[in-house]
């Protein structure tokens, strides 16, 4: 039996961010290594539940146990890795410049690193119910940057959110931490959310979920006295091209992973490859006759909530109606109410080219050839493309050399650019770029996955003239915490001399 | 006699933006160098023509030949310097994370790095005409980050501004590069700054101004189909708290200091000291009397322009008018048609907290001082003010410590924190801030001075699985750019093995 939790009041939500803003003033004070602690003792009492949360996640979200485990373990990295970054402090992107009082004027001394903004509010997505949810990459880098968080659980898995939720409160327990650095809230109406991302005392917003939602808040936030920074990734299409000579080389290689990718965790990652593009020829009908064989396999499975399923159905049989689209393979088997139909379409660029509907995701196990007549009208094709997390390029090293004109727009188009594999699959690393130009996300400049991620939730402040007793102990002259700092323009470890 | 110039079309916007992304695809492969050897030609080409540059300034700003001669320089040494840091490449953010095919499932090479956004829009400031405007921090940024740009003349000194277009386009044609990477237009209707934000190949937007125009600005790109980020500095009111004992020991210098502070530049820096907040004791009283007697000498100085004169006669006006505000002191001097009246104006803090008009900025030589009955009601004003470029305490280290409260929410409230000093005079480096929370500009996490500047203008791309031959050289494994990057999680220099 589902729990049903109630929605938060307005008042709940008035005390939840001035609880919130209290703890601030305690947390921030917090030296990177008692937050890497923090993050650490949260692995932990997630890890020390695993098995409930992974049942109780499974049962909520039709996604099965060996993915979730998947899930969960990379969680259970990120919020230890992230520690790890916290605690080395390169992210704080510290500068010195040492003073010259015999310049004529005097030369300050001036002394700059990142401080948390304040608290910040984080949606959780209903695909990731660990990685990008109650503990999920928005709260680890939140927590990281010294900024207390309270989180929207998913209405679709609350009670997973409530049962992480409970992990992390005994864990700032464990910290000696205020209860007001993380906050849990329910709210199935979009009132909840809405006074969260209102509320002044809120500094920052983290969302991962659908193009309406994310919108939705940046446009809320943005509408405020006081706009604050929202960082909404909103899925994207994630488009592969591919090049002739390199499908001719390996099209049933080609397939056999770009199948899996389709349709693995029922087609609900927001990498999901949602676009293949193509030059009509022999190789691309092997192709596709390869991929359509296995897609054909591939059984319908729950997806994620009705919701979802609907939407799923919906926006699958639109763009199956609109003009040119035909099927080129789908399921063999019948599907269930609320379970997925893998499908692969197919439609001449041409008529990709005349219809934007196309363009837009179908969240879910579909992907849509589009057959181009050359490489001419390829580049037309990624030059109509809209922003992306991923582009994907399947060509020969030659390919990409004859090819510089599609390399730099798909380049331009995206956040990562793969080459010669499929898009989902992101590593948790400082390298990954999980992004990319709008409506990928709200802001091309940050990230989502990596450590980098921190800096969506901190500011510079520079530190005039302070003496050295006075300054925090990243700025000091003697570097106690043996940081990487930038002192008169050159990278180093050493003391301020 | 002044040269008028009529604003763009809506045609000429179309145009100019069009040819700034036809510039964009040419001018984003010039290599680190290519781009710093053009900041440095621009430098030298506005050094042949400085006579010339600051006489046509100083007719159209009222500003003299010897405060533009310090701001020519500073421009001047920001193209400079920002060309070296440009050169030097930290600024990419490079990470690399190897791979390893070994791993289940294999973890695929990543490297990522920082690219431009595209052509930028930059509006020239009133206050600045050369380091904020033309050729100024904005545009030597967005060219740094290898962006096109395109920018909105101020009308106040639009011939000052031609000037300047010519030099950049000098530099540029030297260069080899494409006409598009420097466009510049003229626009003293709103329509024209309009249309370059609204356009569709803009893709980002630096401002130095007006509240009500940067925020405009802002709104206007928030409410495209595809919202593009917006830098606006938009000033704000700086306050100073002085505690007890520092003011006791030096009030004379102190007020020497602030005279100065407050009304140099005829008060038209965007780091005026707007507000000074004190403890009611005979300190406060003796350098009320000396900040007093210097305001009381300073002349009267023709304003920016006669829009900007209007503005201040009246915001002093109404901030005189406001219950409790008396008049300090104010200069000797009769003020002419569209000069400055330097004023010292004061309040009790009960009323200053009830009166939100007092804690808006009145931009020229005017400062208010806000009495306060102990530091508790000192923290209260701290409290109630709103985002700051900078806060300025003055203060014995003995009170720095004696009063954490009070210094973490004066850290809280700006971009820059200074101590015992003025909040004028911005140090062009890497260690400074300039920017802070709103509404002193529209996204605190970055800085409109100092080489990280170029940051707002680019954004990272990761590589994934990309063979050496093909990566950028910036990312290629013999790190042929001898650049700091971060490999496998480590800060260094080294070839990846």
């Amino acid at each position: 039996m589902a729990i049903t939790y109630k929605d938060a009041t307005i008042q709940e939500v008035n005390d939840a961010m001035q609880s919130s803003w209290n703890a601030f003033k305690e947390y921030r004070k917090k030296d990177l290594k008692e937050r890497a602690q923090f993050l650490k003792t949260v692995a932990r009492e997630m890890q020390d539940v695993s098995a409930e949360l992974i049942s109780t996640a499974s049962r909520e979200t039709n996604l099965d146990e060996a993915r979730l485990t998947v899930e969960f373990n990379r969680t259970v990295f990120q919020l230890t890795s992230y520690a790890d970054a916290c605690a080395n402090g390169t992210w704080l992107d510290i500068r010195i410049d040492t003073g010259d009082s015999k310049r004529n004027p005097p030369k300050p001394d001036l002394r700059k690193m990142l401080v948390p903004l304040g608290p910040v509010v984080v949606f959780g997505s209903s695909n990731f119910p660990f990685a990008y949810s109650t503990a999920g990459g928005d709260t680890a880098c939140a927590l990281a940057a010294g900024c207390p968080v309270v989180i929207k659980a998913h209405p679709a898995h609350a009670e997973t959110s409530e049962l992480v939720a409970n992990a992390v409160q005994r864990a700032a327990k464990k910290c000696g931490l205020p209860e007001g650095v993380f906050i849990h809230l329910h709210g199935a109406s979009f009132e909840v959310g809405k006074a969260l991302v209102q509320h002044p005392l809120t500094k920052a917003v983290g969302f991962t979920g659908s193009f309406e939602g994310g919108k939705a808040l940046f446009d809320l936030a943005n509408g405020r006295e006081e706009p604050i920074p929202v960082f909404s990734e909103m899925g994207s299409v994630n488009p592969v091209f591919m090049l002739p000579a390199k499908l001719k080389s390996d099209a049933a290689t080609i397939a056999t992973m770009y199948a899996d990718s389709i349709t693995q965790s029922v087609g609900q990652f927001c990498t999901n490859p949602g676009i293949l593009v193509g030059v009509e020829d022999y190789s691309l009908e092997q192709f596709k006759k390869f991929l359509g064989k296995q897609i054909q396999k591939v059984r319908p499975a729950k997806m994620l909530h009705p919701g979802i399923a609907k939407s799923f159905v919906q926006k699958r049989e639109k763009a199956l109606a609109q003009k040119s689209v035909a099927v080129a393979a789908t399921t063999e088997f019948e599907p269930d109410e609320n379970e997925s139909i893998p499908t692969l379409a197919e439609v001449p660029a041409k008529e990709f080219l005349k219809n934007t509907l196309l363009h837009k995701e179908v969240f879910g196990p579909f992907s849509l050839l589009v057959k181009c007549s050359d490489v001419n009208e390829m580049t037309q094709v990624a030059n109509a493309i809209e922003g992306q997390l991923t582009c994907s390029l399947i060509a020969t090293n030659d390919e990409v050399k004859a090819n510089p004109k599609l390399v730099e727009i798909l380049k331009d188009k995206c956040g990562r650019f793969v080459l010669n594999g499929v898009p989902t699959g992101v590593e948790v690393a400082l390298s990954m770029h999980h992004g990319g130009p709008y409506p990928a996300t709200t802001d091309s400049r940050f990230t989502a996955v990596g450590a980098d991620g921190i800096k969506r939730f901190a500011r510079p402040v520079c530190f005039q003239n302070w003496s050295n007793e006075l300054l925090p102990d990243e700025l000091k002259n003697e570097n106690p915490l043996n940081l990487w700092r930038t002192v008169n323009n050159e990278l180093s470890k050493d003391p301020v001399i």
